[in-house]
């Protein structure tokens, strides 16, 4: 494992973008692109190798880390930004540690890299297989944390891309070291320019339009941010920009559990109509307003509850609150979810297993639970290693996305001079061949 | 197996998109997707039963159909149609056969939905599950063959998928009574409006606006209908705007089977330069003049050769021509390949082992070859069943795409009450689980 001070690096800069050099974004994105064809032809044990010299150079680069981070968090401060803000940025030893850590976690993980996914005996001595291989060049674009970079570049590593990285201006010196430091030991065979940091927020109309180059687009952040980047590109947009998901509490669930998961989830509620004055409903809503959640009805429970009408039922929260509202039955659940819903994460609550086995069915969501919170809706939690993101879209990658999301697959035929002539060149075998 | 004359379905239209109504075309769409919810509610047989009744129905009214696409052809003789193009309107009794035994043999598919792709124990009796579901509704633009119409129709039950389709307007009536065969047998618990035939160009431009409920565009035809309407469209495409292929022979090829090769795929040729002015070549070259074959040169190959030269490399024949070069050895052929290629399919012919790991592993198109025809990229033939199209994007498919091609997938969690209190709500055990 490599670990040199960044101060020694420092003098190697050549190849390292330099912001003050007029760079355009276009051989920006083609650089990466080109870094990443060597970084894929490089051994899956060399790939590593880069990992973990990276998680050493975090190790070894603490202080310099920590003391761009407080430039940041000081300007910040002076700036007046909130709180909540400033906390997500802040870079403390032990956060540098777990980042470490982490990465060295992702250089462990299986290589996905040229992974059969399929093998065929096309014909005699005539084989297809198809197996997974990088996306190309991924942009992303972050919100406030600096510790996204550094786990978004081990993964985009792991996975063979090239990257470009435009973080917030607030955390710009943050980003810019965090960014040399990982740069720094990337090996010239493979090229610095793999991992591009885009400094200013002009330059991200010019790489949306890079949709020749740009292989997928990444927004972590808010909402906004999801929806504004969606408006402007071509390239296809690994996101959710809404995360309207309800909890749909049946007539027969178990209100114990109920109250357990809407107080974990606190998602907008559907509940059966029978349950309606209920001790046990009553309940939830007290524990509810104990926490601090304001409750908005839709018509029918605004008129029975005597709570606040909700303006409509696509309406996300960003405080403390959420909307209910009574349902004759699961269909009905149902199609209000399917209609009013962000087709994110949407949950039934019921001890019924026929009314849970349709819900599961119909409910046309990412992610559809039964009897379990909305918050385990996570890449990490589903067990998927490393998430990339959640996405809401239905083309190539759908609910949380791991590692699977920043690669696609290639078709190799191994043939002995085979022709097609007519489909008269070959008999065709088409027999699945197992994958070693 | 249900096979009604048409005759006594005329009657019963109601449910017919009727194109002497105005249905907004956001409405038609729309209820596509209402009508995909009950096809994926469906149980697999009743699926499959829709499918044969199509065949059926198929069978039943050869005679209609027949007479329908007479009327077309006549049309499109007298309208001075290219001989070719009335060729592939034509619709024989023997072709409406064989399409209604391919319908068969996909009604025999295994069905791709509620398939499950994984498995996984999140902690104890928490159980995540990933599996196959349709993506929602497909637009189909399709040029002068009618049969894509039905094969794609089929695709799209089998697959749970909503269609709109929107043919050729020479084909017009061959389209109209093959829609309405097919819609005939939908039975009313799903809806007819499952599949709405688009009957004006002028619509495509509103659908292709439609990215919150069209979910996939596949255009079936020329590279420039392709390129139009990618340039129109948020919506994902799936397909391939440029087809220029290589086809590089290496210094060690066995040159008789560079000429089978190079004689049944007629793609751009990149030669080693060792090779020129041997006999090998120069029968190949021989070869590919009888038939007919045009050659141009790159600026080496039009020096030593003598052949005219070619404008761009960019540059694809629709004719019978193709593009010759010469390269140093198999790296310049890669980087050849990845510069002016559509990283759609290439093929490395040659005896060196190492050569074509080379090739196989750093040339980034959908499909590479070593000693087989490039002519073999197609699913039916790696033996993908039914080919809904090749995609040469990036997101989602690559290569020949199969009905998976229409599948997106979704999460599925079955708890007993969990929730995640900041992951201290269970233990995480993430165990694999067998598939079934």
């Amino acid at each position: 494992m490599r670990g040199e001070k960044i101060g020694t690096l420092f003098h190697n800069e050549a190849n390292v973008w330099d912001c003050s050099k007029e760079v355009t974004t276009r051989e920006m994105a083609v650089a990466a692109k080109d870094c990443s064809r060597h970084l894929q032809n490089l051994s899956s044990e060399e790939r590593k190798k880069i990992l973990l010299d990276i998680a050493g150079a975090l190790d070894a680069n603490v202080d310099l880390i920590i003391s761009e981070n407080e430039a940041d968090l000081a300007a910040a401060q002076d700036s007046g930004y909130e709180k909540s803000l400033v906390a997500r940025m802040t870079l403390k030893a032990g956060k540098i540690t777990s980042l470490a850590e982490s990465i060295r976690a992702i250089a462990d993980m299986e290589d996905p890299i040229s992974h059969t996914l399929k093998k065929t005996e096309v014909a005699k001595d005539l084989v297809f297989e198809k197996m997974y291989c990088p996306l190309g060049v991924l942009l992303i674009i972050f919100e406030s944390r600096p510790d996204a970079l550094v786990q978004i570049a081990a993964l985009a590593i792991r996975s063979g891309n090239g990257l470009l990285l435009k973080g917030g201006k607030e955390a710009m010196r943050s980003n810019t070291i965090l960014h040399k430091v990982i740069t720094s030991v990337i090996p010239d065979v493979v090229g610095k320019k793999l991992i591009g940091l885009v400094k200013s927020k002009d330059e991200i109309a010019d790489l949306l339009k890079l949709d020749d180059v740009i292989d997928l687009v990444i927004p972590r952040g808010s909402n906004r941010l999801v929806s504004q980047i969606k408006a402007q590109t071509k390239i296809p947009v690994l996101g959710h920009a809404d995360g309207i998901c309800h909890v749909y509490i049946d007539k027969s669930a178990d209100m114990d559990m109920a109250k357990r998961i809407v107080l974990d989830a606190k998602e907008t509620l559907l509940v059966h109509k029978d349950l309606n004055k209920t001790e046990g409903l009553d309940d939830l809503l007290m524990e509810l307003a104990k926490e601090g959640v304001v409750i908005y009805g839709g018509p029918v429970a605004h008129d029975t509850l005597k709570v606040p009408k909700v303006d409509s039922f696509h309406h996300e929260y960003s405080s403390m609150a959420c909307t209910l509202e009574f349902v004759d039955d699961v269909q009905s659940a149902i199609d209000h979810i399917n209609r009013y819903g962000s087709a994110h994460t949407d949950c039934i609550i019921t001890t019924d297993k026929k009314s849970a086995d349709t819900f599961l069915q119909q409910v046309d969501s990412a992610a559809v639970f039964h009897n379990a919170s909305t918050r385990f809706c996570d890449g990490t939690r589903f067990g998927l290693g490393a998430e990339v993101g959640i996405s809401t879209g239905r083309i190539h990658a759908r609910g949380p996305v791991g590692v699977d999301g920043l690669l696609t697959t290639r078709c190799i035929l191994r043939g002995s001079g085979q022709v097609v002539n007519g489909d008269k060149g070959v008999v065709y075998t088409h027999k699945d061949l197992p994958l070693q």
